[in-house]
């Protein structure tokens, strides 16, 4: 197709993908909606009634623009971190982040590194503004944040990206390793560590937080341990000089008054976010004896998803995924070899998994004979 | 100060401006609240009731990212707009829209038109990816269309921005001097139309959309006569070539699924949008009143907030935007002269004009002494 003269040249380039389609777009595809829907690692033991109700209140003022400086939600985060307010930036999701980080540190040609078959979005925004991306393969599963750094090193990165725990396996390193890993941090360079599921892994998984360390810039959410994925806010927290570049480029209006009203509720639920974390750890238990009473092993997660390895290659995990769309489960699965030997269930509740069980077998039977 | 190895070159060298500093960061500098919200453009008279009620039951569901397609939201702006779907875009309000828009744009030294003193959201994002902009004056307090098309072909501009009715003097052209201009755009130049406040304007402001217009982008919001500001939901309507571009560098989950459904009932209420609208014509009649019996001049508005021209310098507006807000009224003025002999009001409740008329003859007293 001939170039549109009213775009840059690099807008013209990009290629027009989407780096995933949402279960709603699926369900009118299929003209039926899903029974479980397991695909996007959403919460389904949803956000603290003390935020729903927060956010039911702000309804109300919605003709209000919201706080553009969230002052009261960095102020509550500043408190539960321990890390001034200045260091805390909110986003419209760490997908909004992750925009605003890569706007601010690539340009056409820049080197970035990340792990082959790791978070995609976070590429779409590399290749939105024309960096280049250079990857390296997980091991055993895992991110390889010694792979990461020597492969920043070689090629004179400037983002690296690091998710721990990690999505789409589940899996997670220690903060002793992140710890080393961020010290390795090739100078000018900064590590992006993406923690959207750390309220579901252990403690020791992160290392403490730092804001005075300019080699690492960390993004946590609301939407997941604390269930408000339709909320859309996320933050950051780096050094002082990092997020006063974001300042620079952000929609200082862009983060609603009914997000923050119900980010700033479900912070201060900490006895939710005990049960949600029991409920996720049941779910995982629970999805791994489902898989293993159909032959197949669940790997370790510490996070509200698990990857189930389905024992051959690509073709039969993306054809079971097909085939427990026909029986109503939404999953996902990890796009790239070897991890696309698994399908990714997120924690369900009772009912989700009872259907997930009862259709598994059948499904899993189709997909081997296809 | 030095330069961050970290950051593009561009980003290094970004000011670190704020369009709008927000009212609730002034209070926080005052220390105590303002009794009129007035300076925002905000609807104080709110969103429709179904649309709170819509926003309160999804709150319950918020553990759910938005639908990525924004499928029912576009589907009932296409039935009410006359608009095929895949010529109207969902954005994080018309902010969130520009910004996208002017990325797909613009580069380092691309040439854009506005107006000085227009939209400087506009501009933010115009600096923000290196554009470089042009200003034309505006002609009698109104946006110039003639002059911004002889400048967009001077300069080559590749972007030419307009909002009708006008911001800040509220301000409007009627619907064939807009088609005039629209005729004009110059090849391979796109001209966005701000319609932030259409839905106050008389009938006749707005040229019929035409999405197989190459030559403009049209944008629109919740933000105003819906009165949801705080929600982030603004739209684009353009050709389906402008649209799919948007696909390929926006966050596709950034809509909320909160703000979706407001949006969606909010849109269906037509008889909220009829009792905002003559709510708002009473208040502006009302400011024009308490500006005449100050001995100041009321500008004609189709938009929920008057100009009011103060009868002498950006001086005088200034000291009374402070004076003002001394006695609890939030309001703000025009940036650049001689718009900035004005004041901008927006359209309050009863309670909020009581309260300016009480105050305004002691700070527009005090103003003029200073």
């Amino acid at each position: 197709m001939a170039d549109d003269p009213r775009l840059t040249p690099h807008a013209n380039a990009l290629p027009a993908t989407v780096p995933f389609v949402g279960p709603e777009a699926q369900e009118r595809a299929m003209g039926r909606g899903f029974v479980a829907r397991l695909g996007a690692n959403e919460s389904v033991f949803g956000p603290s009634p003390k935020a729903i109700e927060a956010m039911a209140q702000a309804a109300k003022e919605v003709w209000q623009y919201g706080d553009s400086q969230s002052h009261d939600l960095r102020a509550a985060l500043s408190d539960h971190l321990g890390v001034p307010m200045q260091n805390i930036l909110i986003g419209s999701g760490i997908d909004g982040l992750l925009n605003s980080l890569v706007r601010l540190t690539v340009t056409q040609g820049t080197p970035v590194v990340t792990s082959k078959g790791a978070y995609p979005t976070f590429n779409y925004h590399v290749a939105g503004y024309g960096g280049v991306l250079h990857e390296v393969p997980f091991t055993g599963d895992h991110e390889d944040p010694e792979r990461l750094i020597v492969k920043a090193r070689e090629v004179g990165a400037r983002l690296i990206y690091l998710s721990n725990p990690d999505n789409p396996m589940g899996t997670w390193h220690d903060a002793a390793t992140i710890q080393q890993m961020i010290d390795n941090v090739p100078d000018g360079a900064l590590l992006v560590i993406d923690e959207a599921y750390l309220e579901f892994a252990p403690d020791g998984t992160a290392p403490p937080l730092d804001p005075t360390d300019r080699r690492v810039i960390r993004m946590r959410t609301f939407s997941k341990a604390y269930g408000m994925a339709g909320a859309r806010v996320g933050y950051a927290i780096g050094d002082t000089g990092m997020i006063a570049a974001f300042h620079k480029v952000r929609d200082h209006f862009g983060i609603g008054r009914i997000s923050q009203a119900g980010a700033l509720a479900a912070l201060a639920d900490r006895d939710w976010l005990v049960h949600v974390r029991a409920e996720t750890a049941a779910a995982r238990t629970r999805i791994a004896g489902i898989a293993e009473a159909n032959g197949l092993a669940a790997l370790p997660s510490a996070t509200n998803f698990v990857a189930v390895d389905c024992g051959a290659d690509g073709a039969l995990a993306r054809a079971l995924v097909r085939e427990l769309a026909e029986d109503g489960v939404f999953v996902r699965m990890p796009f790239v070899a070897p991890q696309d030997r698994a399908i990714r269930i997120t924690c369900g509740t009772g009912a989700d998994l009872d259907h997930l069980a009862r259709v598994l077998p059948g499904a899993l039977a189709r997909a081997r004979r296809l």
